[in-house]
């Protein structure tokens, strides 16, 4: 293992992006995200993740000098036509503009439409909670995910994420795919000749297997059955044709058969607490608190709480990532 | 079992709230949602249901003649206070400045406060799917549910349900507790001397229990562990404390050792397609269909099918209900 610094961290992102010809307003975006993914302990959505950035700018599957436009959709709609570029950029365009809507109209969406998505969705509910709104964010991804009762993939991974802010605390957010597993875990699974554990997903033929290529090939099984494959479904609707963009098999089918991210849309929900709530905002917001108590005083987890610990620990040692990885990334810096 | 046709229920259901002393408005209004429940297949949301609204009118836990109170809270935000009654009324009368928020500014969100409440929550989101928007709906219930790692009941059955309008068909719509089964369930498990399934629950030692009494005492486990967990905490806080009312923990103090519905708030949200998309909602609607058909066209099911189904036949045939149901409810008419 490499130990970096996060300076260091953040620099080889950068240095990777710009080189290889992203404008630097990506660079910036794009970097500060996977920097904040290998802080806080998800290395799967670390720096590995500049890889996947090159690979798919590479295969002209995204635009390195995107320029996000922000459209004034209705007085609590914002949305941003990412132009074929990372999502990161069309987020931060829009954002002022949706903090502006949900503090004037209590709750107010914002649309990201025709982006490459493949970061978490909890760096984004971050910036929301640190305004001192609530959050909801969904994306579809692939077509890799059969809906409960059936045996052909239809939905992506199709995250779920959301965040609650507290004063004086980390906010409270979870960000978890809909599916049984993140597909990155099959893969894991798949390089390493390990069986999946019973219940992850069935093959082409529609049978259960543990046998990871075959379910590569088949399909994953959203988690907790029925009431996952139906939340899944609703991530497709809401951040798909409601937004005006691509379901997970509309996007897998544009892949063509490639290794890219997707390229479709993003949901993102604020509410401000001050407008429900007006004078009494403190006062209920410090019942939130009593339950988180509750939670955790039988001990219980609260979500992200081991990012926190992990993102704490980084700003004191820094992160390691492999060797390898480390050999990779350098690789792909144009000198 | 006893043969009525729906105008029969519709009748027995008016008649006794009517004769126990609730106001026309709140007779009309709850009588509606147990017929919907009965007709739809829903026999725990059914006609069943008015024994429990006359236990919390005896138990002094509803006002029988409540009168709603609509504040316009903000732009995109409608409050309504129920003033204790049964959450129907509350809903129909913010019903209208609800539609015509989400209209206007494309999303918004009604607060429902100091409600009593015992029904699904798809009759509400269908209010919404039949006016064209997209719709959200979140309640809490009783503190009987453990959090995921914990052994002590925090959330409640915490229903998450959604809706999708669908041109020429009825619409998607699915509405499920969190929980890993309805408390419900459990109570008839109890009844029939029957154990439980593994995993439903825990015993008040916080040990694995097969034992319906001891879960009853102890605590129900969400569904799809950590990810259900996450979910029934977002509905405590976005229907609890963000609208200013109570928690599920909250709801069964004020319960006090009684048997009624739980006395809280629940937050709807709707989406307005036609705001999102404009001149091209219909094209990009049609695309959703698509979605829908390569679920069934596999031979899955979409959600709330069997209710359509049900829904025919009643249409035709009626709904038979269980002579000592329709005994006691017959014994609750005050003549």
């Amino acid at each position: 293992m490499i130990r970096l610094t996060l300076e260091q961290a953040h620099q080889l992102a950068q240095d990777i992006l710009r080189s290889n010809g992203f404008s630097e307003p990506h660079v910036q975006a794009v970097s500060a995200t996977v920097l904040a993914g290998e802080r806080d302990g998800c290395a799967s959505h670390g720096l590995y993740r500049v890889l996947g950035c090159v690979r798919s700018l590479k295969a002209g599957k995204v635009v390195a000098d995107a320029q996000p436009e922000v459209f004034d959709q209705a007085p609590a709609i914002v949305r941003v036509d990412a132009h074929g570029g990372f999502s990161q950029l069309a987020f931060q365009a829009g954002l002022p503009v949706l903090l502006g809507k949900a503090r004037e109209a209590g709750i107010a969406a914002m649309a990201i439409n025709h982006c490459v998505h493949f970061s978490a969705l909890w760096v984004e509910i971050e910036a929301l909670t640190d305004a001192g709104l609530v959050a909801l964010a969904f994306t579809p991804s692939h077509a890799w995910v059969a809906p409960a009762g059936g045996s052909k993939p239809v939905f992506g991974t199709n995250p779920i994420a959301f965040g609650w802010p507290r004063a004086g605390h980390n906010p409270f957010i979870f960000d978890f795919a809909t599916s049984v597993i993140a597909r990155g875990d099959i893969e894991l699974h798949r390089r390493a000749g390990k069986p999946l554990p019973e219940g992850w997903g069935i093959d082409a033929q529609g049978q259960p297997s543990t046998d990871a290529a075959a379910v590569l090939q088949g399909a994953m099984h959203t988690f907790g059955g029925h009431k996952g494959s139906a939340l899944a479904a609703m991530v497709e609707l809401i951040a798909g044709p409601l937004i005006g963009d691509l379901t997970s098999a509309e996007s897998k089918a544009y892949d063509d058969g490639g290794d890219s991210s997707p390229y479709h849309g993003e949901l993102i929900i604020a509410l401000d607490p001050q407008r429900f709530l007006g004078a009494a905002a403190d006062e209920h917001l410090a019942r939130a608190e009593t339950l988180f108590e509750s939670i955790q005083g039988q001990g219980a987890r609260l979500p992200s709480q081991r990012r926190y610990e992990a993102r704490k620990r980084s700003a004191e040692e820094g992160v390691q990532i492999p060797q390898a990885l480390y050999d990779d990334l350098n690789a792909l810096i144009v000198r």
